[in-house]
């Protein structure tokens, strides 16, 4: 089964908007049993939405497309879809009650926009939505479907689980394509290629690797098809054993989890807690760590300790030392991971201290410049990493060093 | 001048991968006169490569194409575009001397894979690439060019901008469209259009405005065409006076500026300090704050208080109050917001506290609720809010309250 994803909207096109809804439809279509034939973006431009569409409908059995859905008069493409299928458009009872009652509770009247945004094509099926006011749109013409959506990742993510994720199990034939990531991290990819080239000559035909670097973590995805799920995934979990013989260093977890759920899990697990103090990461860690739900369980809290009269106030550490070894240095990096653990009463903590730049380096210390520590009842261990002249990604590499480092320490306790 | 750009990578059509790329390239091709038909995201498939850059050859004058250039044998863009241009593969001593050299300053000794990447086709002009091991590639076929670029961001980014941007304004004839943004907060699209309603009907023909809508910020954006910059400009620079007196409570800046961004420009200008004390957002503004280069010259620190324990020692919350009112409280986002300040010595702090979900609602207290303060001599105000039941989506639209409850405080202070 094939299917293609259209986006919709000059902001697209102008690069001020990262179209993020395509990898989430994307997903959820492949785990669907789809093979994705192609993403098209496109501008609100009437004629070049109609070829679009006709063009994927002859290659593919599902398109969607998201966004142009918007109350606004650069939003056409509600009325250019009802023109594809021959459809007038007429007022939805249900959506302008539900838009209208969103209103009152927001203390607002409905407005001619408002109203303009219960209008549906009458040949399509609408499909409720419960965050917004624009509703999704399902087509079907000789045998495909066709299915419309707000560009609002909220609001899409809504029509997809609540919509369409059940009408493709009961419309489509299931194949199935299964796949599944190893997450590594700590080298790179050319590195690891080289590492694994063996592995992968000696890989089956139907089992496919590829490797899926991003800032710092590469995900080696394995893919393989067949009739059934559970033969499929059979294939790939003898090729992760094989890999976790190889690579044991690199791997800190499996399909898509992050460094800060990984740690989160292992101090869950152990009843373990932790408590961060950040200079040069400037609270990125914190953000990490708290962005996982459950994580008030083992997190404690942080200090962000930017200027150096936070770091000697809030974590006692020592002005004489910070006179002789400067900020960014080992022995400061130990007293901030020392001092908000024994403040903050935590098993585990971290610090870090930096250059994160553009400015702030010097010939002995240059911008990337990074020390972090994580402190325990077993000692503190330290590590100075040199990254580069970027400061978001200096930021984001330091966070994810801290976090790995953190993971060991947790790990060996 | 028409443009379109293809990102190749089996990665984006399985959702694996958001293609932020594509934005980043349609801004600089934007900037310099180009509008963008088309981006077309597709897999490694020779076929659809080959099929890609043929059609968008007929209707483009400018293809560039990132993705697929790694030194893995799931990488075939190389292969497949010297083929689309009858071209063989040679090594390229310059970039086989600076993947050399790169390794030996990690040590590293030179495998197979590398020397695969010192390869390019005979027929393009090499673009070096600083940051990595794969070169940028030029075609010029006819009139048209091509450029391909790695896909890993970093790499790219420094392609278009060291080589491409310079190729572009010396190779294509530059007319001129000009857009700017104003950037709003603290209402939503519907309501936006509504007021704007008169403003858009008395607007003239060759300025459009279209709305931008992200997660609590609306962009308002401006674009006019033209044969010279400053002409479009003016045009642009007149319609936003006139929003400046339609929506000022709404308006919180201009041209993509971020509200961290704001927020650091008054502190900075006013010679002021700051101090954060956050419980539900835990981090998050403090690391929006310090992601904002040279952060440090108004930001002394944060509190990241998630145990309420940690609110007590470190912040000087009452644990009467915490037992009387709860953590979620008016009572505890002041005293949070008075303690940080306090304790660091600053101008200003904030405090926040709140329920971000999933769980820890209660029918008084449903997830969502979050109150946040901002201290400062002139005294605390506070605010409540009610947001969803997202976790994510809690946190983010927390800190962006919390910022612009700040930059109010600043503005009047």
């Amino acid at each position: 089964m094939q299917a293609e994803i259209i986006t919709i909207g000059d902001e697209l096109l102008l690069g001020m908007t990262v179209d993020t809804n395509s990898s989430f439809i994307a997903t959820m279509l492949t785990e669907a049993g789809f093979t994705i034939y192609q993403i098209t973006s496109i501008s609100d431009s009437r004629e070049h939405i109609l070829k679009t569409i006709d063009e994927a409908f002859t290659r593919s059995d599902f398109v969607i497309v998201t966004g142009g859905l918007g109350p606004t008069s650069d939003d056409i493409t509600k009325e250019t879809i009802a023109d594809y299928f021959n459809s007038s458009l007429v007022s939805d009872a249900a959506t302008l009650e539900k838009i209208s009652s969103m209103l009152k509770s927001r203390g607002l009247e409905m407005n001619e926009n408002n109203r303009k945004q219960a209008l549906v094509p009458d040949k399509c099926k609408v499909l409720s939505n419960e965050r917004g006011t624009a509703p999704g749109m399902l087509f079907e013409k000789e045998g495909h479907s066709l299915v419309s959506m707000p560009g609002v990742p909220y609001e899409m993510k809504y029509i997809m689980e609540t919509h369409i994720i059940p009408y493709i199990k009961h419309h489509f034939r299931k194949e199935t394509i299964v796949y599944r990531t190893v997450m590594t991290y700590g080298t790179f990819e050319a590195r690891l290629a080289e590492i694994l080239e063996q592995f992968e000559e000696e890989l089956s035909a139907d089992v496919r690797l590829a490797y899926l670097p991003t800032a710092g973590i590469i995900k080696l995805r394995l893919t393989a098809g067949g009739e059934k799920r559970e033969e499929a995934l059979e294939k790939i979990n003898r090729q992760i054993k094989k890999l976790q013989g190889i690579i044991p260093q690199y791997i800190y977890g499996y399909d898509g989890i992050t460094l800060e759920e990984t740690v989160g899990d292992l101090l869950e697990s152990k009843s373990l807690t932790l408590g961060i103090a950040e200079s040069c990461t400037g609270g990125r860690i914190s953000g990490m760590i708290t962005s996982v739900p459950g994580s008030s369980k083992y997190f404690k809290g942080a200090v962000i300790a930017y200027d150096n009269v936070v770091k000697i106030r809030e974590l006692g550490v020592e002005s004489a030392v910070l006179e002789k070894e400067g900020a960014v240095s080992k022995s400061i990096a130990a007293a901030m991971a020392e001092g908000v653990m024994q403040r903050l009463g935590t098993d585990f903590g971290v610090g870090t201290t930096g250059i994160a730049g553009p400015g702030g380096g010097t010939p002995e210390k240059p911008v990337g410049t990074v020390w972090i520590a994580v402190a325990s009842a077993a000692g503190t261990v330290t590590g100075k990493f040199g990254f580069g002249m970027n400061r978001e990604s200096n930021i984001r590499r330091a966070s994810l060093a801290a976090l790995n480092m953190l993971r060991e320490q947790i790990i060996s306790s």
